[in-house]
């Protein structure tokens, strides 16, 4: 019998006059798309065809909040409290909802962007959960039906699995990870790996064992993961996503959108 | 037997560091709040602190969508393909209905702000309903039991009950109308009064006759309404609500939120 | 003797993550810059950037003030005062005047973006010359040895003229002229003049015959022009323009600053 | 012989609709205007406006650089590289800077706002000298005779004086101090001083003696200052601005614009 894993990538990142990404043809590989919603990148007309184009080709429309900073595409940190969490959760989820509602969609999921999941995923390892609970109020108070994406194996996961919520555990075949199941930080050599037949040959290896080995060589114990994170930028990445596609097809492995396997 | 009339008013227009209105006061009058959705006012923190406010105190909640231009408050003309128009109301609606519905209430109304409310007006009267019908597009495919506002007896009404929306014609007591029920020209000397009693007296005439006289003094035939257009700036503006509503009652005419009433 | 040209081209509309035009690359060919100024595009990283590589190739620095949208490109319409009018002008030549002064350089000209361009030339055209005005007290008011670009033969260069301002009139060699010298609108059909080798040879015989001919064929009289607007977005247009300044040369016609020779 | 001392005050950071501050009166009484410039706070109109009263008082003007964060008012943490760190400082300044030479007016200094004035003291304190760096290399680029604004006797002071920048030494009579001459936090109960009648006599004890006392009550060595920072947001700060200017007066002290003594 095969596997299923979910295929997810950002999207709807473009902005006005400003394209970025293959999104369209990258929805064809893919099975769960996290959408811009107008904070970090995309507007609301780029909002309106990506939600369309998700649902032409059956893909899982995510809402993809993130920092109120264009500028810094939601990848400069910014402070904020608890309750400015929450809400410019819920804003962005609102304004997703919309265009899902207007098509006769759902929603499927929610992932933080950029710093903005980085620093959830950060404030929940060093011993703050605030920030990740109010990520999940806004997502429980909105519709507790919506799934979370978090870090395999990570404080994020549990807080949001404790609240009660539907959450999705991703990887990332183009990155090394440690011992403890984290990622090798971007900043350590080799912690990116740019070599695209191996980043297929690992995203197979990763559904197949059901788990990964660390940049040390050694199996991680316990990894668990539902989804796969991949990006459709340019070219070389959409070509790289097609690759592991395919790669899955000659596997036995199916790429399915979570929201039909997640508990 | 006393009539019943609707009480709107602009509210959630504070942003960030920058505080207007007395909302939380003038909520204790009025049956409905036009609330600000990020793009000419209003923020985050602030839709969500309004939409509490509105719940607290039974008044219906109103998406209140402007043009993308908080500096120039959604009063400054911007052309706006109706492609634009359709998707930024989506944008809106869906932002405000994340805090209605993490709070367990529903959307009432949709009320166009500012210029983008006058400037659907003025396209429809010249005889391009595109813009309105943009407007009443995005209401039908997110939810059609939205009631949408529209000057009485205007173009803009017919259009939308053509297209099969409720519509909730909206009257100003402090503006005169010309004969043909249109307002008169602010450039127009005398086309707002300013004069506290007469605006209070003019709603009650209003509400009581079902009707209004045009500048001229004579009694616009047809004339009919079911909510009523009301300020809440400033201490004086505060004043005149409250004074308007204890007419109101001395005259057995009941403040309803117009969902109860409008077919 | 040779003939001198000015060659300009819109730089510096990048943004953030968005990146836009081939600027580096275009900068070896013409001699003037329209740099945005972070209000329809460009943003302090990139306008920091962009005036650093065009003291680096000896390009002309010119001021590129759009309206405040950066969504719409500053493309859409919007209706602003006069005084609103000078003030975003002058606003956004202090932003670029920031970045050449601290880098030793100097600004060039003024060059009003997208939809404030055409509005201006727009409203002259019909009379009213409040919006060219307001443009022309900001250069003025901030150093009246800047020089305006207008679109050749119109009324807007006459009102700035008649300011005392130093004006560049510009034409379109990818554009066709009605008889009296205006462009023919981009609804007509054949308006935009795309095929290359059409464009290329246009270019060299408007320099060379110092006029041009309408769309009906026929001289334009007392058509003249001091500089030639080129696009540099794709590397299609980037090649239009080598090919341009390689006929140039051919035909002994030199590129120079407009600032070299405007009186 | 009187003493002389500088009151410089937050000016310009109205926004569109929004109204800030009184500024039109408080620049009666203060010396030094630190404006905002478009980011944290202000518009171009707000820029032209409070520059020509600036002048109209004769008051110093004086640029206030922010971050790009109108809804947190410039008080969220944002982490910014260096680069972004000067050219934010040079656009600020330039954009200023325009409104000054347009009335014929001449900049006096520059003031970091807010959470950018409070990082730039923190990491200087920590011993990254970096953000204060970046700050000081956009002055020195832009013009090296701009006063630059710091915390009486801090890192940052240090830093700018060591490369060679006029620097103007503040403190804040309405705040406690640490036996070190740093701030006490204002998450210490008592931080702030909120009876003004103490604050006004802790501002003429400041500029007679030269010095402060400590929170303990012990007085700080070597401390001195230049510039004494107040408030004009509401007419109670506004108040005691002006008896401290009466106080002032009656204690021989000057008021005067840091840019008249400071070497």
């Amino acid at each position: 019998m095969g596997k299923v894993v979910d295929l997810n990538c950002d999207m709807g990142e473009s902005f006005g006059r400003y394209t970025l990404g293959l999104d369209y043809e990258v929805m064809d590989e893919i099975s769960s798309a996290n959408i811009a919603c107008g904070f970090h990148a995309g507007d609301f007309m780029v909002l309106s065809k990506t939600v369309k184009w998700a649902i032409e080709k059956k893909v899982g429309i995510g809402a993809h909040p993130g920092y109120p900073d264009l500028q810094g595409f939601g990848r400069r940190n910014m402070d904020l409290s608890a309750e400015e969490v929450e809400n410019l959760t819920l804003y962005q989820i609102g304004a997703i909802y919309a265009f899902a509602k207007a098509n006769g969609a759902n929603l499927q999921h929610v992932k933080p962007h950029g710093n903005f999941y980085i620093q959830i995923y950060n404030n929940a390892m060093k011993g703050d959960p605030s920030m990740a609970q109010a990520v999940g109020k806004a997502v429980q108070r909105f519709d507790d039906s919506l799934i979370l994406l978090a870090l395999a194996g990570t404080e994020m996961a549990k807080i949001w699995r404790e609240m009660g919520l539907r959450v999705a555990e991703e990887v990332f075949p183009d990155r090394e990870y440690n011992a403890d199941g984290t990622l090798v930080s971007r900043k350590v050599k080799g912690a990116v790996i740019t070599d695209h037949t191996k980043v297929v040959e690992r995203a197979v290896k990763m559904v197949r064992d059901g788990g990964i080995l660390s940049i040390d060589g050694k199996p991680i114990s316990n990894f668990r993961f539902d989804t796969m994170c991949v990006h459709g930028d340019n070219p070389e990445t959409l070509q790289v996503v097609r690759d592991i596609v395919q790669a899955f097809k000659k596997n036995q492995i199916e790429v399915k959108p979570m929201g039909s396997f997640i508990a």
